[in-house]
């Protein structure tokens, strides 16, 4: 389907309390494991998100609003999220990408965005023009796609307990598919 | 790590609330859209998840300890979910999900089980000799597996509209692995 400014928003606005729902006071067996040297746990997963409130998405949304194709987006760093996990259990790290994420779409929603505003063009660091509304999409998408991971990392968690089973359940089979901003 | 019955029931009990979250008032161009012919949507992923509540896990549990490996576990039918979905909408079918978890969580506990319990055995009518402990991961798992193909699946309705940063997105690359039960 086409990028639609409310779908959109529908999910990205579900997002923190669905995480919040599935990890707050989840035992730390389940989220402070990751799948192996260099993978992140769900406590990083949720730092990630957080850390692209502030450094990724409406930034890039500002920047295609006011510079269009005349400048580079901003950096973003995958994993620059150590700050906001330093010194922070889960439960708080969850509450920042609640307070960052309600923060990012009232601002979102201060811009008065129309239809017309969705074919605004701006200038990705790897691969050149994209609209306005690749990049809205690719913020809902990305949610998805953490929540994608998530769930196998906590599959991975059980992927000997499960015995004879581990065949029948897709995600074991899924490889971490890598992801880059 | 090792199955432990208080860690499983950790995630167990939170999916319900999760999904809720996650789905509930989303509107039905996340919700009634699936992966192609064959796939599920997120209403029929709720659903499954509703079915096997009743059908699979505590039904399974309960033949282990009563049978153990002198019968196979019941049958289970993947797609059996229909007969939840008859004239529900999604809004209903979460609140069935998370009242028949709430069940067979209560039933759970109400068994007494004992660490010693969990090697008690059964058959499974594919795979043979199956442990308690197993068919208790199993059930977080599957938790997971569908949280997993949910957010593959929401991922997908906007893998056309993300433009160039599908190639980005890792949830983009997963073909939807299999299950059986």
């Amino acid at each position: 389907m086409k990028q639609n400014l409310e779908t959109t928003i529908a999910l990205l606005e579900r997002t923190p309390a669905a995480l919040d729902a599935l990890l707050r006071g989840l035992p730390k067996a389940w989220t402070e494991r990751n799948e192996g040297d260099g993978t992140w746990n769900a406590l990083e997963i949720v730092g990630h998100l957080a850390h692209a409130e502030v450094t990724d998405w409406m930034p890039r949304v500002q920047c295609i609003l006011d510079y269009g194709e005349s400048r580079d987006f901003p950096p973003f760093d995958r994993a620059g999220f150590w700050r906001i996990l330093e010194g922070r259990e889960l439960a708080e790290v969850l509450d920042e990408f609640s307070r960052l994420r309600l923060k990012s779409l009232t601002e979102l929603a201060s811009l008065g965005l129309q239809p017309a505003d969705m074919d605004r063009t701006g200038r990705h660091p790897s691969f050149g023009t994209v609209t306005l509304s690749q990049l809205l999409a690719t913020w809902a998408a990305h949610d998805a796609n953490h929540l994608h991971q998530l769930a196998r990392v906590l599959a991975h968690q059980y992927r000997a307990a499960v015995g004879p089973w581990s065949a029948f359940l897709g995600v074991m089979s899924c490889n971490g598919h890598s992801e880059r901003g």
